[in-house]
């Protein structure tokens, strides 16, 4: 069975998009200048559908992970965000399973995209992103409450943070209500704890920090 | 004249003290995992009045930033803590301009170190560090409050931030109230403005990633 990885592009105090994000600003107002690295590399431009861009550390990096998924996971948040400036071939080239409360017919895109909408509750999304993925690793596509519950719950093993030297000053948190952790009968869980996760790589670059880490697993901080 | 720096560590969640810091936990609860990385090193255990301890690329780090400081800014929150457990000898080593709306009388301890009381604002207590610190540096020692009010008023020069692959889930997050930056008359400030660094340096090691930052400017996000 595959892993399930995420990446995410973050400012320095910890943002993931700005403030009021929605289907007029799909990252948030200035929530673009988070992403500013990536939108010249070879590899984030082939998944777009065009070709050219920059190689090198970062663009090898981006490559190594844009090829493990073979599913995604994503929250209905950022679907609807996204379901129109991705247009007619998104760049998942995957099946999608869309965390929602309302049904929908599945919605085949080009290049290997189809959105499927799961009603039963990311666990469920998850499952079916397993099966669909087979030995490959499932992409956990965000938004940061998703990202969040699968922290919570443990079902993230691998997250390639981007840390960008810039402070947003505001928008949404990527790590954000992760307190009570753990077994909800015991009276330690009451936000007194953290989670350590392995650092396995870091890569800098002139305009963002890459940060990998592994599996977490959850101490007691008392 | 000299420049006002600030080093912190800071959790990947952006917690630089655990929940329910105060007096009986000067860290807050399980605040101490953001400096494990620290307490073994050298030039920390120098300052704490202690020998031996680990040299290498971290304690370099630390001693050339340790060695800037001619006096130090902090706020009323971080001496109340602090103060019984820096016992008779802070490691500071320097004059200290403590941020607190209760008058008192200099308080001076062994080995350099005397607190003075500014009941005038930190703008007064930086003004009074910088005399006191000649052509070297001020530090500014926190707590984070005392940070964002420097960092909104564009005061601080430099950050060196240990960032500790840890999630608190909790606690006191350094970069926060930071909305609102720049001319308070201008409709554009309602938080969607972000403030660029200049990160001129990463050094990685096992248990933490240094991230000095450079000089922020305010640019406009929409």
């Amino acid at each position: 069975m595959g892993e399930v990885i995420a990446r995410l592009a973050m400012s320095l105090d910890g943002y993931v998009a700005g403030p009021e994000s929605g289907r007029e600003h799909p990252l948030g107002i200035g929530g673009e200048r988070l992403h500013s690295w990536v939108y010249g590399l070879r590899t984030f431009r082939q998944m777009q559908g065009m070709t050219g861009g920059e190689t090198g550390p970062d663009d090898a990096l981006i490559a190594e992970h844009v090829a493990r998924p073979g599913a995604v996971v994503m929250g209905h948040g950022m679907f609807i965000t996204g379901e129109i400036p991705w247009g007619d071939e998104p760049p998942f080239h995957a099946p999608v399973f869309v965390v929602t409360h309302h049904p929908r017919e599945p919605l085949v895109r080009e290049g290997g995209t189809t959105f499927h909408f799961v009603t039963e509750g990311p666990e469920r999304a998850l499952e079916l992103a397993r099966a669909a993925a087979g030995d490959k690793d499932v992409s956990l596509a965000g938004g940061a409450d998703l990202v969040q519950q699968f922290i919570r719950n443990g079902w993230l093993d691998e997250l390639l943070l981007h840390v960008v030297p810039v402070l947003a000053c505001g928008g949404r948190r990527l790590f954000d209500n992760l307190g009570g952790l753990g077994d909800p009968d015991s009276p330690r869980d009451s936000g007194h704890r953290h989670i350590e996760w392995e650092k396995t790589l870091v890569l800098d670059s002139p305009g963002v920090t890459h940060i990998r880490l592994r599996a977490p697993h959850t101490v007691s901080a008392e």
